[in-house]
Parts: C-alpha cells; structure tokens; sequence
C-alpha cells in the first residue's frame, strides 16, 4: 500500500468515526481522529456529547505516550485558540505528534489556517486535503453555518410512488413499511434537530423523538407555525420539559399561548413573516444563531416547499412506497410557485437502495 | 457443474432468446428454445417476427443433423396442434431429440399437456418447470390472454420526486433525462402496443414509435379516448398508414370524427362506458381479443389510475428526476377514489438502478 493509500485509508476510519458526534455535539463539528504508529492505531477519538472534549485529546488520551512520533488523522483543522478548552494544536504538539493529514482546513476565523501554521512552526509535518470532499460533506452545517448563519438541511419525503404524504382524508398510517421508519429514526439521531411544520404537529401529534436506538441524546424538536395552532396538551406540549421544544413563530401570536408554551418549557422563537407566512430564511438564521448546524425537516408539505423555494434544502431522502393513492392524496410538496421548468430546484441522485418493502432514494442539491 | 445447474444456465439462455420475440410475434409467445449435445449449443431459436417460425423449428433448422440426440431446452410447452404450422412436438420428435427440459407448460387448451405426451409417448425424456417462475413472468401477457382475455399491462410513470409529470402551464419536456428516454423507447420495442389517453395525444402530440433502437418492428399505437377528440392532423393522424393506430373509443363518438380517422387508416375499436368513462376493464378485453399480449401505458395520469382503479396493472415502471415541481404540478395519477389506505393497490420492488441523472425502479403487482 502507497503512503496516500495509508493516509486515505486513516482518514476514512477518522471520517467514519466523526460521524459518531452527528447530531450530538453541536455547536461544535462532529470531527474524527485516528492516531497511528506505523500501520497500528494507538488513539481513536471524536467530537464527544455536547461538543467537548474534542477528538484530538480525546484521541491523545487513549494513545497515551504511544502518542509521541504518531501520525494523527484529523477530519478538520486543529483548533488554534482558547475557547471552553485549551487548543487542540497546542495538545497535539505536546504529546510528540511527528505527522498530521488533515482533511478539510477550518474557516472559522478563530482558526483559519492558523492551527496548520502552529503545528508547522512547531516542526510537524502537515499535510492537507485528504479526503476532503467526504469531510466537506460530513462538516457541511458546520461550515454553512459559518458561512451563511444557517444549518444544514435534509428534508424527508416519505410518499407512495405517486408522490403522496396520505389519503384525502389524511390517513397516512403506514405508507412506508418499519424498516424505513427505523432509518427515519437513525437520520434524526443524526441531526441536532427534527423540525416540522404546525399542521404536521396538528394532524398527527408526533413526539419527534429518536425511538429504537437504544439510549441517546435526543435533538430539539422545532416546530414552525406562525400562530402556534397545535393543541396545548399533545406529545410534543406533555414531553417538552424533557426534550426541547423550540416554537418558531410569527410575531402575531397569541401572547396567552405563547405564554402557556413557555410555562409547559418550550422555547420560543419570534421569526419574521415574509409572503403571508413565516420566512424559513429567517427561521433558519434563527436556528444557526442557536448554534444548530444539522436539520432534519420531516415535512408537512407547506414547509417542505418553503424550504425548497428558498434554496435552503441541502440533502434530500425519499422513501418510495409500492403503492398508488391517486390524486385526491396530499401531496408530499405544497406549491413551488414555479414560472418555467427550467426553476425547478434540482438535485442529484447520490444513494439509492431497498429498505423493506419500499425504495430508498438519497439526492443532494445541485451545486 | 450438476445436471441441475446445467439445466437452469442453458433454460436462462433459452429465456433470454424468448426475450428477444417480445413484443414483436403477438398474438404468439415469445418464446425461446437452445438445442445442445453435452455442452456444446448446436441450435438456438426464438418465434420470429409476426409470430411464426415458432423458436424451436427455428433451432432444429440450426442444429440440422446435430439435433439427433440432443437435449432441448424451450420456455413453453411445445405446441401438439395443427396451427398455421405443423405441431413443434412432431419437429422435435422427427428430429431425434433425446430429451427435452420445458420452463412452463402451456394452458392453451388446444396444448395443455397433449406436447408433453406426445413427446413422452415418442420416447422422450421430458423434465418441466426448470426456471417456471421466470418463464411465467416472461410469458405472463400470453398466459394473461388465455386465462382472463386481456394482455398484460406495464404502466409508465415517469415523475419529478413529488410524483409530477408537468408544471401548471403543462410543461413536461424534459422532466427525465436523454438516458430515461431511451429506456422508454426499449420498452415500447418489448410490448406490443404502446397506449396513451386522448388528453395525452392532445396535449403531447406524441408519435409513440420506436426511436434510437435501428429499424425494428413498430409497436401499434393505441388511443384511449371516448370522443376521440385529439386534433386531426397531428403525429398520430399523419403516420396512421404506416404504423397502426387502434382508437377505443365510447359509443358516443361523432360519426364524421370516427369516418375521419378510419379514411385515414387508423382502426376504430368501440368499447362500452362504465362510471362516466370509458371501461377500462373493456379496453384491455377487446385489445386481447385483436391478439395484443403486452401493451405499455404511457398516461396519462386519468388512464392511469383507472388501469390501477380496475387492478389491470401488472408492472409498473418509475423514472425519477431530481426536481421538485410542487403542487401546482399534473399529477401522475389521477383520483383513484380510495376509501382507506388498506384499498390502495400494491406493488413490489422488483429493480432499481441509476439511469443517467435519473432513478429507475420496476415494481410488480404484489401477487
């Protein structure tokens, strides 16, 4: 095996082990790091639970002084500055680190670049952009949120294969069978939060919760409606002191429900309204301001096409049911308030495999 | 290899040469036949276009003097009656075949059984049901014919992800890419017949023909329209000399508008009405009884989802394109007035693979 055959192979295990933090550590990035003498690993680490320890000292710590003349892989740039912890280069140049391969450079303006340069002054040879595609993937609401203030998005689309959500009188228990419901639990243990719209909360009352995957850290339940139209006293309003709510609404809504969701333990968010609604721009600045960087928007139609309209949906899943439900359904989207064709927002096909009974299917916007 | 698994590989060749008839030997099967001395193949055969030479004159004339003592493996039963061609049972006897492996045996009353004894009383070995699931699958608009009178059907849905065919304004070109097309052109050569609805002939002007497959046979182009009210004039109405179009049309239809069409050269097939429309269930009764063994429905969305209100779709084929047109799109079906989820007709998963930009899957009548 080449020296870059190594190196990439590192970086996979490194890559693969940052999407452990997925869901888990933000604000922070879900980064991995392996550590290795020659062709052993000596120290595994990654972003942990709420963002701290990094994976660096995470990874240190288990190679202990097998750490010294190591090679360490890092999905993302070492952080060059003091925040919550002391910085990871530093760290890193302590323990005897001889080599780094670095996947994506950091454009946090507290780091950029500046890690690299310390860890080069200190005598490390320092190499970058391996597999920087797949971590440019894996870090993208990090980096979105940096760049643009805003998460990332996956929406799902779970639908029969003519595209609807539920019958007309809005049964919609089951189209898709469990093992794409249990997947659909796995991507919201992947995100920081799941978010819906307020007549999803309405009509089907969901807890949003991650169920099947043993213990986890729950993500913040989001919900977008202008008034705060859901009944007091469902999933959502009995579990909010245990799982946090965050209510993104209009600045026209009732201050006495307000007031009952706060007391219920929800938070509130006032979002600004933008065409007779609530902007999901403004919605999605509201939740990179709160420090979010991953969204998993489970629908209901209405917000899935806001979300598209404004260009803000970045991953897509489909779940293709092998059934037909006829025009009278509701549709997966709402209106696009597409003039031509040609305005579609598009996408490009990435995965694509069976779940169950029912056909999975991955796109990522066009860049 | 076992005598078992030599059996299977030689009856798969068999199927895949009784694939290549498809579409083109209606009202026949389309069926396969490889003649072979050990492992050597000394004759392959398929029913010829139109129908006639059947597969396995057609291999015995390959094989001439080396189908003595050969085994023969052909997907169906071979025919024991006097027909437009002597009976294939006799050619295989007079031929000197020793043994003969049969996929399915046939339920064509004027066969059933009678060339499996015939073969037996000439001092045959005859093995049947090697490879039977695949054979039936393949065979299945020849076994659909016999037992309930209609051909089998394949329905085209070919969709942005939230299941349109179009923008508001009717915009569909192009919702799939070039390579999707071309898979559609590959499924019109393997069906007898290609339908669409009149609302589709209006709004698309379609010539339905083969197109990027060489000089092939054409498939009968079929119009399901009550009124037959697409314009005179258009793709279908100028090439009516030279490749058939057959026009199911109500009872109602305008004496001049149906004189019109048939001067023009197209065939004019009456068919009953039933819940305001006309009968489905009638058109695919009439369309087995001319001799059509496998149509492929193109929409548009109304024929659709009466093919699949009235259980007559057999396979159904999806293309899914990246885009999101919104609910102001066309949907690909039309109202299949469900009561429940529970009545929505169901399909299995069968295939799915990448075509160009797009998603194919193929999906089966869940049996």
């Amino acid at each position: 095996m080449t020296r870059k055959e190594t190196d990439e192979r590192f970086m996979r295990l490194a890559l693969s082990l940052g999407r452990r933090g997925m869901g888990n550590c933000w604000p922070n990035p879900a980064v991995g790091c392996v550590l290795t003498q020659g062709d052993v690993i000596v120290g595994r680490g990654w972003t942990q639970p709420g963002g701290r320890p990094h994976a660096e000292p995470t990874a240190l710590a288990q190679a202990g002084r097998a750490a010294a003349g190591a090679t360490a892989y890092v999905t993302l740039e070492p952080c060059a500055h003091f925040g919550k912890t002391p910085p990871c280069a530093d760290a890193l140049i302590s323990a005897g680190v001889a080599r780094m391969v670095i996947a994506a450079t950091d454009t946090d303006p507290r780091v950029a670049g500046q890690g690299i340069a310390r860890l080069r002054d200190a005598g490390i040879e320092v190499l970058t952009g391996v597999c920087e595609a797949e971590a440019l993937q894996d870090l993208k609401g990090f980096f979105l949120r940096l760049a643009e203030g805003r998460p990332m998005l996956t929406l799902k689309l779970a639908s029969s294969f003519d595209g609807k959500i539920a019958t007309a009188s809005g049964e919609s228990q089951w189209i898709t069978g469990p093992a794409a419901r249990h997947h659909v639990h796995g991507l919201r243990h992947s995100h920081d939060a799941v978010m819906v719209g307020g007549g999803t909360a309405r009509a089907d009352d969901p807890s949003l919760t991650v169920r099947g995957f043993g213990v986890v850290r729950q993500p913040v339940r989001v919900v977008v409606s202008r008034r705060l139209s859901m009944p007091l006293g469902g999933n959502l309003w009995n579990t909010a002191k245990d799982v946090p709510v965050w209510l993104c609404h209009g600045p026209d809504v009732s201050e006495e429900v307000a007031e009952a969701w706060q007391a219920q333990g929800a938070e509130l968010i006032e979002c600004h309204l933008e065409g007779g609604g609530i902007s999901v721009a403004g919605v999605m600045q509201a939740l990179g301001a709160k420090g979010l960087t991953r969204v998993f928007c489970e629908g209901g139609g209405s917000l899935a096409a806001s979300l598209l309209a404004a260009d803000m949906v970045d991953d897509l899943v489909g779940y293709t049911a092998g059934l037909a439900i006829g025009s009278e359904g509701q549709p997966s989207l709402g209106p696009l308030g597409l003039g031509a064709l040609s305005e579609a927002p598009r996408f490009d096909l990435v995965e694509h495999r069976r779940i169950g009974p029912d056909l999975l299917h991955r796109w990522r916007r066009r860049a």
